[in-house]
């Protein structure tokens, strides 16, 4: 039987930001919360005491990553993810559809599911509604998610539709069958819709009206404006039960943190803080810093004064810069659990707020302080990592 | 002034094996004694906390890459290598010699020092016998040593014996300078001499005569056959003053560790444990296995059964496997920490049978089972790495 529960422990009376608590049979969770992202069963460059240490309180898999590779089957065998990669805290796995159509090749998708190629080794593969559960039963997190269909940006108002009636209707055989599975875990229900308000208030409804105890809202931060994203939510968080805990995939940044509070959310993930810093982008309250560059070659104070993460507290930021410059694989730990810590603080600090009744001033305080990286860097951004995968794949 | 001091603790009476203790500023270090080599300020993927939980007593840190980056100055600034790089345990420095011999491009060698341009950027420097002893001033490690040439293997007679004298004339040239600087680090002498007995006894005999607390035998582990190496320090270690450390530069792999200790050497260091980690060689009591061999890939139990290294307390063989075979860099630590804790508790397992008066048995028994890498796959190797190097200077 699932231990499920999520509980309102505050509410913030001018913005739609809660704070809020959900009992899994691996641990609590204090909302809002920053789940880090381990996509092969490893938050890259980061142990599981490292997380623990940083805050962690739940995190992510991907179950198309590891579907592929080692297997479920295997996973399974070792007891499932908690034990396979020491990790005993909470985890959330998502459904593997996202991955389908951002990575895989030659997908074809029909009522049936999503056929695909692996990206690893061209070997051909289906997912199901029916076959995602039993896989993410295999894996064993206390959270999963349904196979959905993430339409690309822009799509048609037409084929937005398209794909979410599909999505809905693969929710509903999600369902379904969940319950031949492992009774203990989760299944949350996933709104799309894309960019049309109306699709998207639509999708909250329904897929709100069914017995997921959570929900995610997918299709988000797929290269979109962000103002767009926001204002899509404001739309869509008036349409969502009070009394479910809402997860906002794939979100994001610092700035993503404090405004999908503000507009409602509970939940984030994103490999965004750890990727950054691997590639030199380190988060300060006044934005992302490059410790690669010559400023911080002499610098004795750590990477962010008052930071409490391992690095800051152990390391100048002139050694993180040399680690960083010199390529080090230390620097990507050292990069990697800043960023982390960033991330899991703010959510605590805004939960604090919450609670104390102080969150728009938070709110306001951070984002004014906060300078957001430009939508042309993060668009190069997208651009290079898009070619540096496919030159992988 | 310096706090340096040896004494031994133990003598095998049926090999030339010793156990000893030798004091430094920033802590004691029991003999027989590998160090983890930190290359660039950090032993690659490892963190310092983790050194010591494996057992590092003592780790080394190379001179030519740090003046180069991030510069010697700049390492002083922040107080030294301990302060820089958070480690408060002893530390060795190379004098940079090797370096500029493998390393370095367009080097002329002269009486005067070794003039060469860097592999990074291609600037030029000039080391001297003098500059060194500031240069590791700067880097302020315990145990520093002076510039020595290191002849190719092969050479002809004559320029090992110039390559020797030369070496002669700059220890004298360091030694003249040396308390010009930090009293408190203690300078190494080096033993040259080539793949000739004669020279190497003669440079065992002067350098051992003149007023270094300590002795590092270099130039060995060059590319030659293991036997030639053997072959020659059996001829050279009689020639040592008793009570005086002896550093055996560079080596080596664990059946080195065992039969440098037999031949009278007490200290060692490598970057072989962490290298061959990286590209998926683990150390086991029967030789090392390529963790990423599909064998692996289902194995519940640990690297090495009875292991006690954080890798295989809490990870089985198939979640390393995974990790390698994912190219996740939660591997590269995980690899490294097990090497390294395979090196460092075969050393307190040699130090404790001389002390118990069964180091010959437990070297019999060890060699026997350990089936050590065949000189064909280690010259391959060595080209693989020799042409990696090449492709990025």
């Amino acid at each position: 039987m699932s231990t499920f529960s999520f509980s309102i422990d505050a509410e913030c009376p001018s913005s739609w930001a809660r704070a809020g608590t959900i009992q899994t049979l691996h641990g609590t969770i204090q909302t809002p919360v920053f789940m880090p992202v381990g996509t092969q069963a490893s938050v890259k460059s980061v142990s599981p005491e490292e997380l623990r240490e940083a805050g962690a309180q739940i995190i992510l898999a991907n179950t198309y990553h590891l579907m592929l590779r080692p297997g479920s089957r295997l996973i399974a065998e070792f007891g499932g993810l908690h034990n396979f990669m020491h990790w005993d805290g909470p985890i959330l796995t998502d459904s593997g559809g996202f991955q389908v159509f951002s990575l895989g090749h030659l997908r074809k998708l029909s009522e049936e599911g999503a056929a695909f190629k692996s990206h690893l080794d061209g070997s051909p593969h289906m997912l199901t509604p029916e076959n995602v559960m039993q896989i993410e039963s295999e894996l064993g997190a206390d959270i999963i998610l349904p196979l959905d269909i993430c339409a690309p940006y822009p799509s048609s108002p037409q084929s937005a539709r398209e794909a979410m009636e599909l999505t809905h209707r693969w929710a509903e055989r999600a369902l379904s069958v969940k319950e031949q599975y492992r009774s203990e875990q989760t299944l949350f229900g996933i709104v799309q819709g894309a960019f049309e308000p109306e699709l998207r208030q639509q999708s909250a409804r329904y897929i709100g009206s069914l017995p997921f105890p959570g929900l995610s809202i997918g299709g988000l931060s797929v290269g979109e404006p962000k103002a767009e994203m926001w204002d899509l939510l404001r739309s869509v968080t008036p349409e969502l039960p009070r009394g479910k805990p809402r997860h906002l995939l794939g979100v994001g940044s610092p700035e993503d943190l404090v405004m999908g509070v503000s507009l409602g959310m509970d939940m984030f993930d994103c490999v965004l803080p750890t990727r950054v810093a691997r590639h030199g982008g380190l988060f300060t309250h006044y934005g992302r810093v490059n410790i690669k560059a010559s400023r911080f070659s002499a610098q004795h104070g750590p990477v962010e004064e008052g930071c409490d993460c391992y690095t800051c507290r152990n390391y100048s930021a002139a050694y993180v810069h040399h680690l960083a410059r010199a390529e080090e694989q230390l620097y990507y730990r050292l990069g990697s659990i800043h960023n982390i810590r960033f991330m899991l603080r703010l959510a605590s600090e805004i939960r604090a707020s919450i609670i104390a009744g102080t969150f728009p001033e938070f709110r306001d305080t951070f984002l004014a302080r906060y300078v957001p990286t430009s939508e042309k860097v993060r668009e190069d951004q997208r651009e290079k990592w898009k070619a540096a995968r496919s030159r992988l794949s």
